[in-house]
């Protein structure tokens, strides 16, 4: 999720956006924050829902909003219970805990993905779990021959660590192995802090107290789920107008027809985009579309500054969410089309 | 901290205490909660804080109102910096694996402190460090010669674990090895979420680093920065009511010269009491503290609830915090005196 | 087992004892090795026995020896299984691994045992096992009301760590928790390399993988299962003669009457012996015990160095094994006659 | 290194091969195990030198025979110290904790090497380390210019796993990241139990305490490092035989221009042959090379069982060793053409 300028903004927290940064023209500047949807700020219905919230001791388990919540979502997910948490990281090493309880666990999952890569390798360091990451295929799967002779091969052996979970990190997967059953509930909400981990209740009692080894159990974390719930309430409204978005700009792109870049349509399902680059580094695309210059403000009369991650050396992702709105995609679609005629032939 | 009642609660989240119950009587029922100072609740101005708090992605480094009260608290502690994560726990957990990153290091601590029994043993599970738990000496003091000859028969020898951190648990101590030099600042503070590390540079930046491996980092966390800037705020007006609240509460019952009860006067120095109980179990003590009977309406007019953790077979401990006034204090009194007077010869 | 001496042995590896050192007289050294049961060296019939072993790769479960000693152990100890390990500290650890299965879990035991102190925090370290240690009583026992009182504590609780085993170092216990049991056969059978773990068929298919995990699992280890079956063979000869000189040695001491040490004569049940120092260090005992001036060797005749290891700061310990005959036994009461002599009044 | 029969092996221990199996001729079985260098027995100089062997408690460092073969190795290698320990396993995994001391740590290796597949995932299991494995290349090699990605993405960053040690299993690399500088000692020696680690003093003072936390610190070891010194001193002998076997075993099958399998010579570097099977499943190969029917008998006047393991889908492996002569081989490859012939069209 990282690479490039992530690596760079990684380093230097903070460094990565000043608001204002490469404009001395006078004309407001406007930021679209494609990076990730995990940048959303808090409207207002949320911050109100913050301000009124009844809260008691969730680590007592005395929080009435924490338990709305996690009822609520239980419901909506079809789970016994779930548990609320501060952050995705923690939900996905508690689950991988849980999961993995015996010693020597062995975890397959995809070698690009959250877990492994940008996770600081918790379920080694804090779990002991052993990782046995394989390619990752188109839509977030697996080969499932290699799957099969990995997993068999440890049977029954004292040599092999045993493969206890297998992780696929694809809302479209029907495995019976899934860690981060409701990760995409927060990746739409847009609450500013927390994810859930849901499961039967067994499962949940043991991520309690994984919960409260990690120092993950918050006292007052009403304040908290009070926002969550604003986002599961509007999250159906929300959630297919982030897909409309992401489609309407993956189109757009394509209508440019440039040399530079291209989008495989058929492969935006949801909130994300990923875009090929063909010709400069991603990077130096990344730069242009945040950067403003005097030119472009005389051209155009705006000043837009799009932010975006360039995803592999060859492609850059955009992320929609819901702080932003239709029209702030067609100006990112404009900016794209100033960008793209400096750099073309 | 949760001997008794508090075992029970954490067994049946939630069960301990019901609004209004023991009380059918129709007088309004007033609750003072004095089981610990992590109950309190966040009042009007930090509720309006959170509501308008200006954030960012805090696990990009990018969240403003984060970074001013890690500033702000660090010039306050005289520490190069601080860093927020979402519990005292993880806060400890954190503190203990940036001190021992040695293979085989060894952790020396009181035996009834609260890393060693309430955080789930975390800092073998999650961190590897071997506990040696010494006796509590009053004032949380530990035996300096046992400290030297556990310290010193670890050197260079490879049978023993290397003892790398000492820790004590007492805002007194001007031991060079705390763990939790500001853990104060979250038991004052009343803010809902959060806790602060505060070390040198590279401290934090390795703290920075296992805070993302538990899962401690959030992303818009200022909504909960801002209530802990609150709290900071009017810090020193708040701590010093609490002292003096414990103080009044502790000479009162002295001066009901109960045979059932005693309190150290010299002993109470912050914002905690611990009452010692002659007679009926402290089970028993908090259980009727707790409940309403008709009885007590008709002869005081009042419905008051105290709520209090057992602390040993033969204490009671009650702590002061921003949700307890002078006026709650004189409630809890007179509710002792009640239930005392009923205990009495 | 190392205080003292034992420390600076332990730093300076092999500086501890050097053959002859203290005697330039002409007389052969004797040397009497009381520090440990540890220290016994195969006698002609082990290294016979070794020689001729037939062998296969026992990490294959192909070495016949290895099996027959295993067999043979588990019908003397009446347990399913036992397994084969290279240490008794691989053994005490694999054991703990085995009982401890679930993330979190408690290890009680006492605050002075070889587990707790000698083994490097490996509970911690490896396993992740967090241990609260109690003062030791008389005869390796613990409080049962304190045991009592941590195990039910943590109940249930989301706070605690749950006690999943308690460790006592004790032949005569009775105990079902014991890590060790049949820990004493090593210590008898004065085997050169090896201990074994013992228990049901599923345990020790758990504690086969973990000795795998650890890098126990050795290749033609019947070399060494050669050498444990001499030992299992001539074993119920030898510990009644190691019990006897232990006792022979108790009794001759205090026929010594001397101010300077003493010895319950009632706690000498198997093959060890505290001798209670009062007055010099018991350093400064064991350094004249083990050197030979040539006083003495103009004295006496002889050249007897005694190596024995300072227990605590008012005590030495004795271990007799099968490298120390009844003559030997002799020589040690008239080496201490003459030292003790020497530092009287 | 164990699929097929090995697996089969590794569940039922003892189970692979019976004496005698497949043979009721009356002439009388020859077996030749190439199955791997791990299965050599000590021949007689080695049993001699265990049984005469000078021993000390080496746990102390005490124990001469273990500390000549310490310090000879060491000079062999060219290191400043080496340190005996019980098995590879035990070797590997020191290493990886003496190189990965930092919290968070990465282990970059080939998905395919003993280290991540056969040895139980103990690098997280218990030393905590992140495994990140690469494809191997031909001759033990990864990628640079993924093993650069990998390694700079993490540098710096707070999300990723800092790659603390790159591990490759190839004896003619010279990278620096070594982790088994001198495993394969073991692997010419033909000693029955243990293993050696070298690098420089502080490296192997850490080892010593690692070893003594995973219960590697052996009592009177020089009974296993006497037969290690016998193999230490002929191995310039043995080695180049090895080598010579294994190439006339590929010439020889080369010769038989079976359709069935083939060799690549030109890989044939070392005392392994990879025989890559065009026809019948590898593990159908190997039960006809181990087994003897009547009509071998009848007309070879032999009963050869030849032991070997399925290496891949494709593909056999056999291993040269001190308990295979030229004579064996000759026998080798007669068995391997006879049962060609039998399967052949």
């Amino acid at each position: 999720m990282l690479r490039g300028l992530a690596r760079a903004a990684a380093r230097r927290p903070g460094a990565l956006w000043t608001r204002g940064s490469g404009n001395r023209t006078g004309v407001p500047a406007h930021v679209v924050d494609l990076r990730s949807d995990t940048v959303t700020k808090p409207g207002p219905a949320m911050r109100r829902a913050m301000a009124e919230a009844v809260v008691g001791d969730d680590d007592y388990g005395e929080d009435p909003t924490v338990r709305e919540l996690q009822e609520k979502a239980a419901k909506l997910l079809g789970v016994d219970r779930t548990l609320f948490v501060p952050t995705n990281t923690m939900a996905n090493l508690i689950s991988v805990m849980c999961h993995c309880q015996r010693r020597g666990s062995q975890l397959l999952l995809g070698q690009e993905c959250h877990l492994h890569v940008y996770e600081q390798g918790g379920v080694a360091q804090i779990a002991g779990v052993h990782s046995h990451p394989l390619p990752d295929l188109p839509h977030g799967t697996l080969d499932l021959a290699e799957l099969e002779r990995v997993v068999t091969r440890g049977l029954g052996s004292p040599y092999h660590p045993v493969c206890e979970l297998i992780c696929l990190e694809n809302t479209h997967s029907s495995s019976g192995g899934r860690v981060l059953p409701i990760d995409y509930l927060r990746q739409g909400l847009g609450a500013p802090v927390g994810a859930l981990v849901g499961g039967p209740k067994d499962f949940i009692e043991e991520a309690w107290r994984l919960r409260k080894a990690l120092g993950g159990g918050m006292r007052q974390a009403g304040v908290l789920a009070a926002a969550a719930l604003v986002g599961l309430a509007d999250f159906e409204e929300v959630l297919p107008t982030d897909h409309k978005n992401a489609q309407r700009f993956a189109k757009g792109l394509q209508e440019l027809a440039s040399p530079i870049c291209s989008v495989d349509l058929a492969a935006v399902e949801t909130n994300m985009v990923m875009v090929r680059v063909h010709g400069p580094p991603p990077e130096e695309l990344c730069r242009r579309l945040q950067a403003v210059s005097a030119d472009e403000v005389a051209q155009t009369g705006r000043a837009v500054h799009v932010l975006l991650f360039p995803w592999t050396e060859r492609s850059v992702r955009a992320v929609w969410h819901r702080d932003v709105s239709a029209q702030d995609t067609e100006l990112v679609l404009k900016k794209w089309g100033f960008v793209l005629r400096q750099l073309g032939p």
